[in-house]
């Protein structure tokens, strides 16, 4: 596709400055762009690599001098960039309806506009609301609810009973609902498996990345209304890929999960908490609203809320830093105690 | 369901005491559960929240002082519990049957009771014991063989060979027998993917989680009984989700591998080993009968029997424990010896 | 399979030493093999295990003495057993052809001899080279490119325009060209979701492993020819199982990347990189040419060619042996400073 610079701005609902009829046909960093691409700049910090670039024009906040460079103005260029790429790499999604090989249960309820891909597999009593999309060899156990404008990947699994709001996504391969990995023991120390059927609730919005799993809890009653002790994933969480939710978690709106995160079951946390790539949880824990823990960190007990925390096991942020750059010389210090060592028992100085 | 508390001991086969004409509808633990829900407590540690809860009836040990409140004894409460969940939630499993879309090839042998859903896919040679169901989208290799009162959920994979036993569940995604990573080099330092057609051994009672990834060996042949260097999963196993076993790994029986635990190839662990979540291992260890690996440490050589063991590298736990409160001062004692070093040379210990 | 020496020999092009005629029937380990097997031994250092072998024959290098054995003869021995596994465990692939139950696109081109399984979904204006097998519940969709002689297993999902090059092998439920995770922020804070439409490009000769997912970047065009924006994997790489592969990453030619590894976000690892298992990386790194990485290491900050580098956060290997070794001492050194701490106060060194 090639587009004006005008057309852009009025399809965007942007004001735009300079030549509004230059031809663009693509988007790309202010490195990586060419005179028919479109870039964005976020602030002054970015002035060197905006001179630089060889971007046909540039979407850039309002007040940022734009050097007789043709530009868009957004409040926030990067959002304005995202939704940009619809415009030059769009990507249709399905026609609605039902492929003809997908099994749909005769008591399965369809919204209007709802699209079910090839071999896709309805259970009964499942309700798919307007618009959703479920992709190729998508399998909703009995008695899943997704919400409206869903987008459900191929391979993904929605076990029984899970539950979906609005606008949620959920990347291909992705299990929701997968049994809870908890046990009891007989007196004669028997492993016994406790059923899951508690089940997942995920709010509106949310979004779950691929091959990702989100277990079960093995209390609360789907169809009682008490979603206390389900396994709960809040409104707008962003959940990466391979991430692991135990049986009876909670996470809290808003909150982000990056890829190879691991929660332990009854892991609680709070809104707004940002858990960095490979966060490893202990089960049972509560993690306060706000709190980040930074990449590779295993969490072993509480964190406060607006905590910034990191290191196996986890503690302050700051304190950990300064431990690790202490960690480094730790062998040489080794060697300094020994000679103190040696000083003060009379002997000379040498190691 | 509502269910009066005499025919839920009936059912369990438990003795009650009390009332035994209370209406029960549901599980709860002692803090979430109402007047209409059936509890539990394990022992007098929960005396309080026994005598706070609002339960109905709760499953008792003998011996336990129920205070006049109506309940079930049972010698381990919790595995009482686990079984009333088919009462109050019952979950019946899919017919026998094989769906009229599954591909199965003609020379499959299934036993009686069998269920295969919509676009499972059973191939050459495979044979499925008694009552075992294969969920959607399920894809059996040629030359699998299945014992009997299996499941396998939707979308799971099993390779070429693979050997389960009887009463092995599979959740959803998870791939038994993909080949292992192991090559060879050329003498010009090409590499060649070495073929692993050995397949994996998986025992009966075994539990395998969800989007879990268990490699076949090279070495050892399927059809020859020689199993030992096969991948081998024992008897009773409980593997968690997300969990990787490399090529040629041998699990003990009743060992537990909690989620997000990576074995690199030919691990082999003892009996009733414990690798708590996101434990790792580098390959070619052995650990010994009933040894415990803390969550998010990693094992980097041999671990005894019984040992228990953190950290990365793995060391004693408790070794651990008190190295990981001293790493926490380690800033501070740095400045302590510069310091002393200061006074030593007969400067003023200012710092 | 009986095979003799001499056929053996034929077929894998090798020179043969002593009775040509012993029959032979399996393949294993000099400490697993019986007198039917054939084993292999890479030079001197196992010259005990070849002694006390009971295999019928061995490959060993031009120069190891046989010491009488019947042997055949190879530069990489390793290399010619792996090429042995075809004679003795062969596993004929499905023969071409498009199963009838496979749904694909009326424009999509397959080349011949290509295999398409049962239940597999081919997307519009898919290609697929000569040969290529795509087996059961594969999900290629819209504008994926496959080359020849290509195998991708059961439940894997190639998205949008994600290109394969010749002879990449994908084991079964892995997930490439995914929405990458990555978000912009209104003024307000909303969270956007940045569409990731640059999808993955993936060289000849690689391969990877079971649910693993290499993520889609957000920038680059599949059919501009810009791929230095796209998420790249490079020519004869290797990953693993359960790896993450983070938006807009680049893999360089011949890395491996062992299970469990985890790449944030527009990583750049160099040729011939190795990740061991579980290494963890930080988004927008460079890590150079011939790099590794212990097991379980997380990287913080760019990596230099040929480096070898351990430890969250990553140092260099040799140092970090040195820090471990010290760190458990550390709990024994706190005590050692307070006694000198005491001693220069005047205070008797008691502790």
């Amino acid at each position: 596709v090639t587009l004006l610079l005008r057309d852009v701005a009025r399809e965007l609902e942007l004001a735009f400055e300079g030549d509004g009829a230059i031809p663009l046909e693509g988007l790309a960093s202010l490195e990586d762009a060419g005179v028919r691409d479109l870039s964005f700049v976020t602030g002054p910090r970015y002035r060197a690599a905006f001179r630089s670039s060889r971007a046909g024009a540039v979407i850039a906040p309002p007040g940022f001098d734009a050097e007789g460079r043709s530009c868009l103005r957004a409040s926030a260029p990067y959002v304005a960039f995202a939704r940009a790429v619809d415009l030059f790499q769009p990507r249709p999604g399905p026609e609605p309806g039902v492929h003809p090989t997908a099994v749909v249960a005769p008591d399965a309820v369809l919204a209007a506009g709802v699209y079910v891909g090839p071999f896709a597999v309805i259970g009964r009593r499942v309700r798919i609301g307007a618009r959703t999309r479920i992709h190729a060899h998508v399998t909703l156990y009995d008695g899943v609810h997704v919400g409206a404008d869903c987008e459900i990947h191929s391979g993904a699994a929605l076990r029984e009973d899970v539950e979906l709001g609005d606008r949620v996504s959920v990347q291909n391969g992705s299990v929701i609902g997968a049994e809870g990995f908890g046990f009891a023991y007989t007196a004669e120390g028997r492993r016994v498996r406790i059923p899951h059927r508690g089940s997942v609730v995920v709010g509106d919005e949310a979004q779950i990345g691929a091959n990702t799993t989100i277990d079960a809890s093995h209390a609360g009653h789907p169809r009682r209304g008490d979603t206390r002790a389900r396994t709960r994933i809040g409104r707008g969480v962003a959940i990466d890929n391979l991430v692991q939710v135990g049986h009876g978690c909670a996470v809290g709106d808003h909150s982000t999960l990056c890829a190879d995160v691991a929660l332990g079951g009854s892991t609680v946390l709070g809104r707004g908490v940002t858990l960095a790539g490979a966060v490893k949880s202990a089960g049972h824990l509560q993690v306060g609203d706000g709190a980040m823990a930074a990449g590779a960190s295993a969490l072993v007990g509480d964190v406060e809320a607006g905590a910034r925390v990191a290191g196996i096991p986890h503690m302050d942020l700051r304190l950990w830093r300064r431990a690790m750059v202490a960690l480094r010389s730790l062998p040489e210090l080794l060697g300094r105690v020994r000679r103190l060592e040696r000083q003060l028992r009379g002997a000379p100085a040498e190691d």
